[in-house]
């Protein structure tokens, strides 16, 4: 995938359709500053108590400039799950380098998700949410995510290092594995293990399993 | 575990607490009915759609004995939780017997998850909700799963068949697969798999992991 799209590009894509795409530099930075204003208005009170008028006071724009690139409030939640999904992939994107071995990127983006995770934490509120206020996008983030996933496994195993025949179902559950521990030691805490340490341990799991030899 | 407790001490046990134990027989049965009505109602409807009188209804039992059990439909979802955590505790113990290794059990526990899933697939939004209705039984109902796993990993370790220094972490990611693959091959389905199919597949990668030997 390509990152040299124009920054405006990339958060009207990010936004899913559901964001009119900004044409202006200042257009853009108005449909980020809503963005983020949703993520803590959306992961702090939940959508029913969410408002759009909280969500202007909080980015510090007129309601006026919301309707510009919104229709509702469904439309802005949608278009933040989709910018979520966007966040994930590009910063366990940002972790990785030429020269990775298969597991070691593994390791790498779990970290980078971990690392997001603790910086964002009501990502895990936010996706959630999506499964009852919108359970299209909420499939469509897990999904994506698996797709790719797949690609990196069945790229591994093309490169001799994975075993052959992985796919779907070892993405899917290569991806809950990263999702829990993320909820267990990011979002809740409490067990003084850094990200590095929670990624290791899953990556000696995924790379060698659990029998003894 | 003993399981020679009385039916009626593991129905109320299993509501945590927030269902008053029935007395008898038939208060067995009653409660059992209600927590059956529940598990459809708040499945189908979720949370905050789902009212008293329809459950009761469903359940042919008369509201004034709804109020001898639950003070509040937030109790009943709170002793629904509990039930569920207890049914699928229950449903994979079913499957066991003495005998089996320690990766079989895992499989076998898994199967019988992921047909009990597919019999009662409103434990996904069920358990999903609790997240926002009543964090705490959320919480609970995976750190008590969480623990039971770590019990086999550690029981595993030391019969010889897994490797040491198994743990919490390493029980959050088999958690982490096992509910993945139940929502992608379960609920959303279409994938043409059986329970069999999955729980064998990821017990591979739990045996052996992704690397090629």
């Amino acid at each position: 995938m390509s990152n040299t799209r124009p920054a405006e590009v990339r958060v009207a894509q990010a936004a899913g359709g559901d964001a009119k795409a900004p044409r202006t530099e200042r257009g853009r930075r108005t449909l980020r500053k809503l963005l983020d204003a949703a993520a803590e208005e959306f992961g702090e009170k939940g959508f029913h108590e969410a408002s759009v008028s909280s969500i202007t006071r909080r980015a510090g724009v007129a309601l006026g400039s919301f309707y510009t690139y919104f229709d509702s409030k469904d439309a802005l939640f949608r278009a933040l799950v989709a910018d979520m999904s966007e966040k994930v992939r590009t910063s366990a994107r940002s972790a990785l380098h030429d020269g990775m071995g298969a597991l070691e990127i593994e390791r790498a983006a779990l970290a980078a998700f971990l690392r997001f995770a603790a910086e964002h934490k009501e990502i895990y509120r936010i996706i959630d949410e999506a499964e009852f206020v919108d359970p299209t996008s909420y499939r469509q983030h897990y999904e994506t995510i698996a797709a790719r996933i797949a690609d990196r496994l069945t790229a591994g195993a093309r490169a001799g290092e994975f075993r052959d025949g992985l796919g779907e179902l070892e993405a899917w559950a290569l991806m809950g594995m990263n999702v829990f521990v993320g909820l267990r030691y990011v979002v809740w805490g409490g067990a003084d293990m850094t990200a590095d340490d929670v990624a290791a341990g899953v990556n000696r799991l995924l790379a060698e399993g659990v029998l003894r030899r």
